[in-house]
């Protein structure tokens, strides 16, 4: 059924600090594509857009940034992606929104998304889309384009030159930039600049605990919400002289540490081939690798490892993950539905040896309804790091911390436990963009859930929606996890032991013996 | 509201000559992404793929051959693109299908995508998705990508390397390789092979003219439709002589002519900087530039020039135009709804002289609806050649020839004339993926239309739909044209005096004093 546009020379036209811009809408949705939010030169701070005069249109998403490596589109199926356009010059938002009345104080959304510093856009995944969410629960939402890998995240303090001073998190400056724009700019879009809530998945979820942890952001977002987001060493560095591949780059390139300024003009692609040629042997030897922030004045440093500031205490979270993660990517065992109890434990004991009946029985005591086989493709990426953030985080009694396990068993191969990214159709209610999500009678509801959570923590800084158990805040000693799936239930420290026995013994998911008859093309 | 999708260990299979492959199923609509047709050496003839064991799963897209030109994400409201990654190893082909019956013989539509013959992919245009059109005419959609540009059309065949015969149209012999996989292969996908219609707009409409010239295609497809795709030039050269180009781009790599073979590992993008940089000077003295198909024994020649051959003759095709084409992306005149008739009149005669009135009735008597100052925006691209080409095929009684002008006005800026590929949206039933489309109460019908021409022709060879007038077809001296548009109509002749007047004075629509409020900023 056709629905109504509206893109005329008077309508939606919003002003911004910069000047004006054209979106269009879509039934209830206005929406704005592409806004420069900020500009900047290789390395450096972001400075505020230039003004305009007129009206600019906001009709096409932005350029995202360049990455180091070349795309491959590998398991659309599992996770549909937008390829786009790249260029350094990326700092671009898109907001939706119901609303353009500056008086309306609608609850903010932002969105960071994933590919650790590295990778991704605001756009890169099908499941970003923010028309939906918008509209579902009447909030804004906005997603953001930055600096990534090297331009973002390579450290240059040590070689003397001011304006790098902070070169090593100028991706997330940007982030910050982005911040003071909507703290700025948001109210014409309808919404509350004094209750913006930051979102991210993935490396997108470390942005969102970095950004706890940059003071520059105080007061510009006032909730945090952590997908699959904490893990070890995503957000730090055990070594952070930078030293070394700086020097290996510009030799590399041929250029002296005293014109270090030349960088700022090869092209990117001799950039990142110089990077991937140098890094490895630094890597190998424990070296800085550059593409994560490091921690200076600007940003404060992992909280798990330097503490919370006072800001980040103040700050209600929720934190959570997938049941498999990365071993969601695995093959499933084509046979393990037909197979017996017996046969079960004895396929789990070519990995787990003689642990592998108490393993499955503590995982069939927090999955019951589960093959024990996916036992071996449990989450080892992000739990265990997760409940630890969360232990030190509800240390703290200025604000609330919600963990969840996302636990959907999805329609392929047999029943395919929830993979990194496979919650995001659901968060960003885009199952009917995501087709593997899509089960009768059952996914419209968990949507409507796992979405709505984000829209009342968004609105009220408590996660609910229709139909789940009331979500008891975490305490350092009660880690209460909603798990999201067909029928949500909330549990309690449901399987630390598990975790313990298991973490040591899990194999490489990709390593087992998994279903040899369906090879990946592509 | 959840659909039914399936993807297991043993459905949806289908078994191919090269081995089986997996897609998955949405409610009633198979699809199969990323399907290898065909290996090809750089510059050869294609091959077929290499056959394997087991599964292969048919779930990503595939690559689309490499550009020459960085994308820029612009105009996207108007036409919304799907960029994807590249590679020259790019035979890959999709197919939405509502049966795999290899007894059901549906008819089916195979899509040659536009870019010219050097840009574009099978999914290039969020237009070009397969499942509503597969879905609402119960018929097997193809969509196909192949090589382009310098590695699809760069003739190298003097240079006395046998391999490289027909270097020149390798991109059209990929897309006879797709229709010899679709001839061996559909029935396993419920189609008829003996009932292959090949359809496609801009670039695309002129493969399908140009395979109507070349005899390996012969009995490979039976019907085509051709949108937007006949213009003077778009499939010829005036000097096929590709030394001059080649020389050069030899000379511009330090490689001399014996050593052509070279030419087969340089990365492609050192290939492309040095084609693009000998390549205008070339173009400047009337050179051959490469980027299109030339006349050989593999491939006749346009129809327009050296005439129809045999099998040509015996295709019905359909082939039209919309009705603003490349003038429908240049801004509208802000304020000519609110002008009097006598202003519009005014108006005109800046660019129209003392011939501004009787264009103006003219334009009236063939678009009454439409404010009079619209004409400046009027297609010269294509509208002429396209009747040209038809009158030349309705020659021959062997088959009907069927001609349309797509005019519906899009609800942009005060009512925007149809440009450039906003009628595939349409066609392909894919209004709902592209929001300018949407007119309640409007589109909806005419969307259904469209398509429903697209599958009466593919089904029966006449073109037909609900609420539509009888379709003539054409005469060398009668163009019947089918007006689609809110209310579609039949009309005969009908533009040829507005034509013959306006042609030799039509300005550059981009040159127009249009509205300045409104900056295009991407």
């Amino acid at each position: 059924m056709a629905r109504e546009f509206v893109c005329s020379y008077t309508t939606p036209i919003v002003k911004t600090t910069a000047g004006r811009i054209r979106g269009y809408r879509i039934d209830s949705t206005y929406t704005f594509h592409g806004i420069k939010y900020a500009n900047a030169k290789r390395f450096q701070m972001p400075t505020p857009p230039e003004p305009w005069e007129g009206v600019r249109d906001a009709l096409s998403y932005g350029y995202v940034s360049p990455m180091l490596n070349r795309e491959t589109a590998v398991g659309e199926i599992m996770v549909p992606h937008r390829y786009w356009p790249k260029d350094e010059n990326c700092q671009y938002l898109n907001v939706w929104t119901q609303s353009l009345d500056p008086h309306a104080k609608k609850p903010v959304l932002v969105w960071f998304h994933g590919g650790g510093f590295s990778d991704g856009s605001s756009i890169e995944q099908v499941a970003y889309d923010g028309e939906n969410l918008s509209k579902f629960g009447d909030v804004v939402v906005v997603s953001v384009n930055h600096r990534l890998n090297i331009l973002g995240y390579l450290d240059l303090s040590p070689y003397g030159v001011e304006k790098y001073w902070n070169s090593a998190n100028v991706g997330n400056a940007d982030l910050v930039a982005s911040l003071q724009w909507i703290h700025d700019n948001i109210a014409n879009f309808g919404g509350d600049p004094e209750n913006v809530t930051i979102f991210g998945q993935s490396g997108g979820g470390a942005k969102v605990t970095s950004l706890m942890q940059t003071p520059s952001a105080d007061g510009l977002f006032h909730k945090g919400i952590v997908m699959s987001g904490i893990a070890d060493r995503i957000m730090s560095f055990d070594n952070t002289d930078s030293r070394p591949l700086v020097d290996a780059i510009l030799e590399e390139l041929g250029i002296t540490a005293s014109d270090i300024e030349k960088l700022e003009t090869v092209p990117y692609e001799t950039l990142a081939e110089a990077y991937k040629k140098v890094m490895p042997a630094i890597q190998a030897v424990g070296g800085y690798t550059g593409c994560a922030p490091i921690p200076n004045r600007f940003y404060i440093g992992d909280p798990r490892i330097v503490g919370f500031t006072e800001h980040a205490k103040t700050i209600p979270v929720i934190a959570g993950t997938v049941v498999a993660e990365l071993g969601g990517f695995a093959p499933t065992l084509r046979n393990r539905t037909s197979m017996s109890a017996e046969e079960q434990i004895i396929y789990l004991k070519k990995y787990l040896g003689s642990s592998a009946e108490e393993l499955a029985t503590l995982f069939h005591s927090c999955y019951p309804d589960r093959p024990v086989t996916d036992l071996l493709l449990l989450d080892t990426f992000s739990r265990t790091a997760t409940k630890d953030f969360i232990r030190k985080k509800a240390a703290f009694s200025q604000s609330a911390t919600y963990n969840y396990v996302f636990s959907f068993v999805f329609p392929m191969d047999d029943g395919k436990p929830a993979w990194h990214c496979s919650d995001l159709p659901f968060f960003f209610h885009n199952t009917d963009k995501v087709f593997i999500c899509n089960v009768p009678d059952v996914s419209d509801q968990l949507e409507a859930q796992m979405s709505g959570i984000l829209i009342s923590f968004a609105r009220t800084g408590i996660p609910s929606a229709e139909g789940l158990p009331e979500w008891t805040a975490c305490t350092p000693d009660n880690i209460s996890t909603m798990i999201l799936d067909r029928e949500c239930r909330i549990v309690h420290n449901f399987d630390d032991k598990l975790y313990e026995i298991y973490t040591p013994l899990a194999p490489d998911p990709h390593s087992l013996h998994a279903d040899k008859e369906v090879t990946v093309l592509h």
